[in-house]
Parts: C-alpha cells; structure tokens; sequence
C-alpha cells in the first residue's frame, strides 16, 4: 500500500507467524527485528520498552491478541486461559490508554476466531496511520498559523513521538515531519529524555534518517532552549489525555510546559483521537507509572547517532522575578518582590 | 580550628607544597585527594571538574595564584608570565564570578610574596566558610517563616551546592543541613543533573554521608516533584547572581523556579553574597559556559551511592490550562482556551 511504502521505519507489523517488532532498546546502535509470537514474550517486550509509545502499544496490544489465541491453539487454552493472557497484555503498563483500548478492540472480535482479531488489529494499524498522518496536517496548520511568521521554525520535542511511537509516522514528529516537508523546519531542539534517553536513541535517530536537522539537550536545558534560543513551538506527544484536557506524558513533559506559558510560545500536543480518555475527568484520576529506581541510579551507556550533535550549556538564568529569596551571610533578599541584594547591603 | 573539625568534607584546602583538592570526578565510587602544584594542572582540574562550585572555585583560584609564584620561583618566570598564569586561572570557567574574585583578592598580595598570597587565600577560604555557615541559618530561618507550618520539609534541589561545591559546608545544601540539625527535613529530592551528574554522585552522596533522607531522581521530574508531591521548597545555590536578582546556576535551575512560581512554593537561592555581581546588570549580559556536546551525546557510565534511592515515574501530567492546542486527526482544540476535545468531537 502506497502509505505504507512512505514509511521510513515500521515499528510493529505482522509477520504471519508473529508480531514483528523493532527492538527499540537497541537503537541507536543496531537496527533488530524479533519476531513475537508467545504472550509473555509481548508482555516483557512491552515492560521493557522494546516496543513503545501510546500508539504503538495500541497496535501491538491488538495484534497481542492475536498471538493469543495461536498460542491459545498450539497449547490447548480454554477461553478463560486465554482471556486471562489478554488482560495480561492489557494491564502489560498503565499509563497509555491506547494499549488497553488496542486489547480491547481486537480482543471484541475473538468469537470470530484468528482472522477476525488479525483483521481487526490490522485495522488498528491502517487506522493509527492515517490519523498519524492526518493530525500531523491539523497540527502543522495550526502551528503556522498562530505563528504567524513565515520563517522556518525552531522547534523543541520530548521523548519520542515518532515513526517508533505508533505504527510508523509519527505523532509529534509526524508535525515535525509535516512542517519540514513544508520548508518549514529550521531547528529541532530534542530533549535526551532520561532516564531512557528515547530523544537520544530514538529521536535524534529518527530525524537523522529524515535528514531535518536537530541537536540532543539535557532535559535540564529546556526551559532555557525555550526562553532564550528563539524556539517558536513545544511539539509533544500523550500517553493519555483526561476529559478536561489534561495530558499525561513521559515524564519532563510538564516542565516544557511551563516553560512555553512564561516563554509565551505554543505547547501542542499531538495525538490520536484514541489518546483522548473521556472516562477520565482529568490528571488526578491517570495513573502514573512507577518504574525501577535503578533506571535513574544506574544509567546505561547510549551514544548517540553519530550524526546528532549536542548542545550543552553548563548553566541557566533564572529571572530575578521567579527567586522567592536570595540567602546570603548579609542577609536574605525577597528578589521576587523587588528585594535586590544591592539594596540590602553594600556590594563587596 | 573548631570549625573545620566539623566539616565532614573539605575539598580544597593548602598542603604546604601544593593545593590538595579531592577529585569530584570520581565520586560517589572512590574518595581521592590529588594534590595540585602547577598552574596548567590546576587549570585542567577546574575546566574537567575535578573542583567546581562556585564558592570552592573562588578559594581553588585564590589558591591558585600561590600555586603560580611557587612554580614561577621553580622555574624562573619574569612577573609577566606570573600575572599570565594568574590570568588563564581566572579565565579557566566563565560563568561562576567566583572564581575570577578569588583569583583577583589573591593576585592583589602578589607584592607580598608567598606568605602574603597564602594569607589572603586562606582568607577566602575561611570567609566562605563562615559565610556558608551564616546564610545557612539565615536561609533555614526564612524558609520556616514563609512555609508557615511546623512539619518536616519536603524539599528539592538541583545540582550540588554542598560541601564539595564551597570551602567545606555548603550553600543550598547548608540550608537543608541547618534545617536537618532542627529536625525539620522529612526528604530531599535530588535531581541528578545531567549531563555530568553532580546530583546524583554528589549531592546524593552528601546526603547519605550525613544521613539525611533522600531520594535520586531524572531532572525531568523536578516539575511534577514541585507540583504533585507536596514540596515544600526547593533550594539551589547561584554562580552569578546580577544586580537585579537574574540567577545564574546548573542547567536545569530555570525549570525548577518555574515550577515553584506554578505550584506558589518558595524557590530559594542560597549563595554567599561574593556571588552577586553588581557589575552585571541583568541576566542577559551573564556568560554562560557551553561545554562539550559530547558530554550529552556520549553519557558516561555513572552508578549512584548504594545508599542512594532512586525515584522513577515514567510520566507526568500537564493541566489542560498549559496546552495551547490538541491537534488529532478529528481537529485541533485549544485546550488552554477551554475549548476540551470531548466538546469539539463525540467520544470514540
């Protein structure tokens, strides 16, 4: 099919004996595929990230099912066993709604055996492309517009909504890779994304291959990239979004946020309508995953793409106006209410 | 002196032949003291980190200047290739302004000799002592006054401001160790600070050195942290602080303040006045160090003290009133204008 052939990367598809996935753990250093085709393996490949993104885990969640009832038929389930495998695959991680809606789609279609649930999940995918590629057009529209320049556009991501993120365009880059088609892009700002460093393997990787040109930053530095490099627009992703519009994300997203409003520049979420969770009325009822301290005191070795290149100021300016107090051994000045330390004491 | 007998770490300090400094870079793993008796090996300590924070680097360069006349009296240099020497000290960081006041309080005793240039170093080294000591208190003081409650503290820091980072005592980290001595801290959040990890193999292992419970986490938490987790404050030390309050810190120190300015809790600065630079009007005109990209690209392999905790949610929430727009393929809805998905499209 003629979308499929414009992807440059296709994170999760069938392969008649199983799902294949690309082994996302391995990037940037090696491009794997692995074939799937027991439901342990999809529920371990899912907690460790080897697939990811809201999207994404929506496609392989369906075609889980799938593996499912043919591991179901090789082994002799009954359907209480292999419902029991589904709900599995379906509580496999919390936060993104997409999965659980996946699983539940393709698992609806089990009376109709195999090929039913396989068509359904298929569906998932074909659906999850076209929205991809839909949603890019709506964002980028409405990203130039309120704009309201016609230069090329420094843009700042988090984590990776890309072609690996759903079922094989992009969400957030998908805007991304709109805007550029469009001329539009000149700068892309990736946040490296720790603990796990998906803006380093996965994005930088991404728009290497796409050739729009990108640097890699410690998350740290986004609030300065946003303030004081002339970026125009936050692009990001969602995992789940509340009725009231609040938007869970991985985690760094919310300091993006915040540094958008005070910037005064777009912060736009990109997603499927799928990622819009009208059950929950907003952030306080999304549960947030909790995941291994070790991820956060034993961090891995990753380099990056080789054609990524970093940017890494040492430090940032925090403006007067946002210091509560300044603590010195002369005395304490309350800066955000007009305080300055050279009011307060003579300078050294 | 009763002083330093209480110091649990002094990381830079005279050793009658040279300056003794212990090496940052190999902490938490091992607690090596190097002793530093030329000026490019000074120089080199400081642009690696082997020494830094901006209250240490003002007594490592007030030091520095004795390192210069002894090597220069070894190896027969006119006063220029002193004053030379002196000066690639002074410039061997840009950001901090501590440094180069070190340097230039000792350079002032040239005329004295050795004698009168050890002095005055160990001058600044026993003022920043008592100068960490003093706003110490005088920080710990205003933050109970303005949290207004009686109960331990949740706090947040950023970076290392700790003993390592001063004479021996610690600015921001002083504060939460004045607050530990009254009891009245129930758990520090250290974000690691990328890309070299002073948080995490620094401050963490401070903090575990003293017993002070606390826990390691990605940097990109720090604004859910503030906003979800009942911070009570977060304090952070300053490299430069500019006449009219403009803070300059570790990347990542913006984002912090944002978040407490979101969440109404106090953003606390703790810096000895030398720190403040009446000379700089305002942020913009402060330098800021842009160090080696590959520091982002190719993270280095750092495991946290086996006493530190790491805290580990993979998402956070953004409320709907930060989100300019939801773009999905069904439209855009401009979430932080009121306009809620469910209100633009019936739910799937």
């Amino acid at each position: 099919m003629a979308q499929d052939e414009e992807l440059t990367v296709c994170p999760v598809r069938w392969a008649g004996d199983g799902l294949e996935l690309i082994d996302q753990t391995r990037l940037p250093g090696e491009l794997r595929r692995v074939l799937i085709d027991e439901v342990d393996a999809l529920v371990e490949a899912i907690r460790t990230l080897m697939v990811r993104g809201a999207p994404a885990l929506g496609v392989a969640g369906a075609f889980g099912v799938a593996i499912a009832v043919r591991q179901g038929a090789r082994e002799g389930w009954d359907r209480a066993a292999t419902l029991a495998a589904v709900e599995r695959i379906r509580r496999a991680r919390p936060t993104a709604v997409n999965l659980a809606r996946g699983v539940e789609r393709a698992a609806a279609r089990l009376d109709g055996g195999l090929d039913a649930v396989l068509a359904e999940a298929e569906a998932v995918r074909r659906e999850d492309l076209a929205a991809n590629r839909r949603l890019s057009e709506l964002g980028a529209d409405w990203l130039l517009a309120r704009v309201g320049h016609d230069r090329p556009l420094r843009l700042l991501t988090h984590c990776n909504a890309g072609a690996l993120a759903t079922a094989g365009w992009g969400t957030a880059l998908g805007v991304v890779r709109e805007l550029h088609r469009r001329g539009r892009v000149e700068l892309v700002y990736v946040d490296e994304t720790r603990p796990l460093l998906q803006g380093t393997r996965l994005t930088a990787w991404e728009l290497a291959r796409e050739g729009i040109a990108h640097v890699v930053q410690v998350d740290g530095a986004a609030a300065s990239t946003i303030l004081y490099q002339g970026v125009d627009a936050a692009v990001v992703g969602a995992d789940r979004i509340a009725a009231n519009g609040d938007t869970a994300n991985k985690i760094g997203t919310l300091g993006v946020a915040l540094a958008c409003a005070h910037a005064g520049v777009p912060f736009l979420v990109a997603a499927p309508s799928t990622t819009v969770d009208s059950d929950t009325p907003d952030g306080s009822a999304i549960p947030i995953e909790l995941r291994a301290p070790d991820e956060v005191t034993d961090p891995a070795v990753v380099r990056a793409d080789p054609k990524s290149v970093g940017f890494n100021p040492a430090f940032d300016v925090t403006p007067g106006t946002l210091v509560s107090a300044l603590a010195t051994e002369l005395g304490v000045a309350e800066v955000a209410r007009g305080e300055l330390p050279g009011t307060l004491w003579p300078a050294p």
